[in-house]
């Protein structure tokens, strides 16, 4: 899988934010030689529950997919394993790096990576200091025929809001939500213009800020990659340069008895209280979201084919020729 | 160490809510059976990188730092282990689970405990349906003689608000942040009683929601324990049964080159940046905290003695009679 596989998946699943859309800014890292088009990921074990990818400059697509097949194999053979990915530029959408450890393979599986800084420390904090700092999580579910296609999956930034959505509301004019960003003088506000001079804020105040210093330690200390703060002069219309960390967990080895099937009918337990609650809600007029149920939906309907924006369209044909 | 430990080391660092405060409810939970005093945790081996720890009904601490010395020795061969911790009775300070791996042994370890249902899923939920679910992290720093004893650490409910700050704020007629909380129609509210009728909220919306569901499925799917839901009739007085994990990371082992000298002089680097920044906030009466250090300035003061509520010494006593 390559860059453009991750690229089409987004697409497909309605993650347009991820999907055509970044397909100039990764040609652009490449006319610039910013990311190296032609070399091969190395992959190496560094230990007996760990595995090393190292993109060596370029996209972190084939090195996060290349890293797989000996992850997959360490976590099944001691239960837990860690894949760390180093010198890869990220520019894709980091769920893909996680639904196939679970879909195809039955693993629980985390993945950690930092960005450039977006995000102030709160409280206190003045300048973007932190990334947007996303984590995935991928956990298997039971399928008619085994492991479901559809696992449970998650893709967030720990930052209140997505940069590009607060970029949206300046030019449109809108307020954003209280606690999203503060100005330059560090003082919350509504206003997407002052936000974007001051900084983002995490999620959930102080506690965002934990979790955004977490998966800075976690992708970049044990990678020897850049912190968000490092990278702060990075352009970032083109991908930038992070270490990550993916952790998978095999419920066959890792288990207080029954493995994975016990493992699975407890999942199915917790999702069938969940989605009786959905429905529930549905039929009430409440909307009970769960994550990922809108990509499955659009992978669904994709079947069919799926509309792609004609100017972005023509904009990525230009980059053809 | 025993419960006793766990209380007294709350109380030393100011963590009230976790200290003294709690020793009735262990009491109860004793003295009505629910708990057992005696029962001695059972350790064992599951997987080349997995423990499992069973309390056997008794409480969690126990049964916790029972399993930390196979969980290192498995972490420092294989670079990353796990540990279950399953029939346990939880009513401790979280992060304790996780300060000692990092501050005696040098490991990065997250720890995940599911709680009794209080929670709704957001959007759209009516009922509690969720733990308050904490997530506690470590990292190791550099001490003058090689690590430091005052590593970063952080503990924290992935609900917006505590539970007993909810409380708090019903017995004395305050009001309570926008969206910590919905009432009985699932309307979001700030007034605490009609948020104790209904339900908390997640923190952050959305995003608490998918990070209590990840709490669910790490805590208790792999242990068989009990989800939040599962335990929603459980008298929170007294400690409640659940799963926990815990993962923990050997940087010597799980590294991309210089293992844990490479990985803490990056840490450092980190923390040098923020506490630099935390210095110029403090010059311009701004407050940069950091998690754990309001705890380590508790614990240094403590070197002194500290004070106990003597309402709640005296019940304390009453209860030893």
């Amino acid at each position: 899988m390559l860059a453009k596989d991750n690229i089409t998946a987004a697409e497909r699943d309605g993650c347009r934010s991820h999907g055509l859309f970044r397909l100039p800014g990764y040609c652009l890292a490449l006319e610039r030689g910013k990311a190296s088009g032609d070399s091969l990921p190395e992959v190496k074990s560094v230990a007996p529950s760990c595995v090393l990818a190292d993109a060596r400059g370029g996209f972190s697509t084939p090195a996060c997919l290349a890293g797989h097949p000996l992850l997959v194999e360490k976590a099944k053979a001691c239960g837990v394993a860690v894949l760390l990915i180093r010198h890869a530029l990220h520019f894709a959408a980091l769920w893909q790096d996680v639904e196939p450890l679970a879909a195809k393979h039955g693993l629980v599986a985390m993945a950690f990576l930092n960005t450039k800084a977006f995000v102030a420390h709160w409280p206190g904090g003045l300048h973007p200091l932190y990334g947007t700092n996303p984590m995935a999580f991928a956990c298997p579910r039971r399928g008619a025929d085994g492991l479901s296609e559809e696992p449970f999956v998650f893709d967030q930034a720990t930052s209140m809001m997505a940069r590009g959505d607060m970029s949206l509301a300046a030019r449109d004019g809108e307020t954003i939500p209280p606690m999203a960003a503060i100005d330059k003088h560090g003082q919350p506000t509504t206003d997407p213009a002052a936000g974007l001079e001051g900084a983002q804020l995490p999620m959930a105040g102080h506690k965002g800020t934990s979790l955004a210093l977490m998966v800075e330690l976690l992708a970049a200390s044990f990678t020897g990659d850049a912190f968000a703060y490092e990278a702060a002069e990075e352009d970032s219309a083109t991908p930038t340069q992070h270490g990550e960390m993916i952790i998978a967990i095999d419920p066959e080895r890792c288990t207080a008895g029954g493995g994975r099937d016990a493992f699975l009918n407890r999942v199915e337990a917790l999702f069938k209280m969940v989605e009786t609650e959905a429905k529930t809600a549905e039929a009430e007029g409440r909307s009970m979201r769960l994550p990922s149920q809108r990509r499955w939906a659009a992978r669904k309907r994709a079947q069919e084919g799926f509309e792609i924006d004609e100017a972005l369209l023509n904009r990525c044909r230009a980059l053809c020729e």
